[in-house]
């Protein structure tokens, strides 16, 4: 099972050549790939479902956790939806050749901004299979060759699936050799991975935060970070008191378990007295657990622990919250930009003048004025489908679908100019 | 002369609280900002020169090259030069505030994308002073909060302009703080500022390789690098003679110590025995070392040195070219794409096909038909003003000016939309 240096080595060289092939290919040509693609994954569902299997076998006998073995499970409903999501892919704008701009200089140079893919992008991932066809979906569509490191638990599912869509490839346009999965489970691989600056042009990280940090520690190809979401929302002492408490309920307790779920609830001093006890009885109902700041324990007496200075930067993925009650604005918007993660933060306001304030004054990738944080996604910004939520500020800032697989260079239309 | 560890967090911390406020500044406030600035240039010449009197002084006593002397000095021409570039920025269009895009989703969010300052930058650099006051004004201008960290060679030049800069700020809108300069000559200093990624949101090392590479590997921060340029211009067989040798001769001639200037030269098989012999005597008339691969040494058979594989990837910053004889278009696409640092690269040709097969083909930030790989450059390109040319591809390609000074957020305007 285990992949040699040289193995990793020559996926990397093999992903750049075909790269440069591929970053040439007419829209149409991608398309018509990624609908042979998706027909492959129904064609040869039997075989997809039969190799998961063996990985949900592996994980019952080293005891992973219900939740763990749910989301590596592949059954017909999901082989389905990854097909869906490659013709979803197919139907989004190619984003490749858009001409970014065009300025004609003093001297005739004509100079075009044009949209192009990056080359090589390496994705290191854990445990759902699905990611492995999402982004070779999203990374062929935007022109990219594709270099996947899947988690060991996803073994035998990850393999299964790439070798299905390369299959696949043969009768396209598209080189199989676009597509490349290193299938060993030796931590090592990945650190040879990391190093191929020579052939690979991006690094994207999807996983826990340890991974992340590792990969961002070795990497020597730029790495984008989706990192945690310490996400918060600040309900205003302008705020419509119904409206505040819907959207605070759904940011914690829709789907806890997300990056752009709600972690920290901040709450103007003003209306402190009047909102809280609704609301927190509304979220103990839900079965969140309430860590309060000192204020906040004086209003609401019983049934709610004490907040200590980590949990203003926990993201905890679960049903607990942590409350603070501040003097105004200005102490949510600090409280947001010391102890945040720079993902999504709300805040809750009938003052328009004091949305925008937070709009401009919060460092973060998504700011809401009267929406839950939970909308913080691919799909719901109608990118279509995204290949995560970047934390970073460099290159690529929340949601990142297609667009943000590609970087632009400049063409330069001359009659003999030379410079003076 | 050491700036303590604690020194240079208190400053990373001051430039970072600075950056929220100036990143909500009125354009006009911060244009007549540099107004200020330049007025103080011009107002304290003598203060300026004196100061870099001393910094002359060690350098002649250090024994300093002739090119780096003159680099570093400054008189009454630079320091005008300074004060104009200031204006110039002033002049130039802000940034900060652009929308990107805004979309309304069908549950009537209303997403606005727009463009929004880093926070603060470091600027890690080398000799040159009027490095200091162009960057501090470019940062000013798109909003960001500037850490500046010069060599130790411009050490009173540095200090000076930058206290000058700062003291001119107090009547201004744009807190002093928001302007920083690491004075240590202590290289543990910028060890330091590469771990503030809490404060500091991107480093820009502008320098040698070394510098580059230095900080690259040290720093927590993202980084936008400007290694070298290693250009190439290709002479097609398709090429109207004159020109070709009109760009290769300005491309390598005209300046040749800087990154933009050609380093090798390709030319096409089917035309090396009548380009080569006019254009490298032309070359040797302007004193250009010529090194040669096997076949352009069978046809000039005197005076011209042996390439060898080193050459192929040498930054000669220098008058030396290196010669290569090519079978076409698709060989002279893979020497670069192999060679090459993706800085720019040109084709000559008459034929606008090919053309654009070498624009499209080739993997570099700048590329150019019929035109010289000089004219890569801020102000070449319109950009009114340049902190450098990147050679990454994350986030900024090319020649890099305000706009590559500031990121994005998505501004969310809801009416209590929650996540169904």
């Amino acid at each position: 099972m285990k992949t040699s240096v040289h193995a990793v080595v020559r996926m990397a060289q093999k992903a750049k050549r075909s790269s440069v092939q591929l970053s040439m290919l007419a829209t149409s040509a991608k398309n018509d790939a990624l609908q042979v693609m998706s027909r492959a994954l129904l064609d040869r569902k039997a075989y997809l479902i039969a190799q998961n299997r063996k990985d949900l076998a592996a994980a019952r006998k080293r005891n992973y956790a219900k939740a763990l073995v749910e989301r590596l499970t592949l059954n017909d409903k999901g082989i389905e939806e990854m097909a869906q999501c490659l013709l979803d892919t197919a139907n989004l704008k190619d984003p490749v050749g858009e001409v970014l701009g065009v300025f004609t200089r003093p001297n005739g140079l004509v100079i075009e901004k044009v949209r192009v893919p990056f080359g090589v992008i390496g994705i290191i991932y854990e445990s759902r299979p699905n990611v492995t066809s999402d982004c070779i979906g999203l990374c062929l569509k935007s022109g990219n060759a594709v270099i996947l490191k899947g988690g060991k638990e996803a073994f035998y599912s990850n393999k299964a699936i790439s070798s299905v869509l390369k299959d696949a490839l043969k009768v396209t346009q598209i080189p199989a050799e676009a597509v490349q999965l290193v299938s060993s489970t030796d931590r090592r691989a990945v650190n040879v991975l990391l190093c191929q600056d020579q052939y690979v042009d991006l690094i994207v990280p999807r996983g826990g935060e340890d991974l992340i940090r590792f990969v961002a520690e070795h990497s020597s190809i730029p790495v984008v970070k989706h990192y945690k979401g310490i996400c918060h929302t600040y309900v205003s002492d302008k705020a419509d008191m119904a409206m505040a408490r819907k959207i605070c309920y759904n940011a914690k307790v829709q789907r806890p378990g997300v990056c752009n779920a709600m972690e920290t609830m901040l709450v103007h001093q003003g209306i402190a007295e009047r909102f809280l006890p609704q609301m927190i009885e509304e979220f103990k109902k839900a079965g969140v657990e309430i860590r309060g700041c000192p204020r906040t324990r004086r209003i609401i007496k019983t049934g709610i622990k004490k907040a200590t200075e980590k949990d203003w930067s926990t993201e905890y993925l679960d049903l607990i919250l942590s409350v603070k009650i501040v003097g105004g604005l200005q102490e949510a918007i600090e409280h947001i930009n010391t102890y945040g993660s720079r993902h999504s933060d709300a805040i809750v306001t009938e003052d328009m003048k004091e949305g925008e304030q937070f709009l401009r004054a919060v460092d973060s990738a998504c700011l809401y004025v009267n929406a839950s944080t939970r909308f913080t996604d691919g799909y719901q910004f109608g990118f279509g489908a995204e290949i995560g939520i970047s934390t970073d500020k460099l290159h690529a800032r929340g949601p990142m679908a297609l667009e943000e697989l590609t970087t632009y260079k400049y063409l330069v239309h001359g009659k003999g100019q030379i410079r003076q």
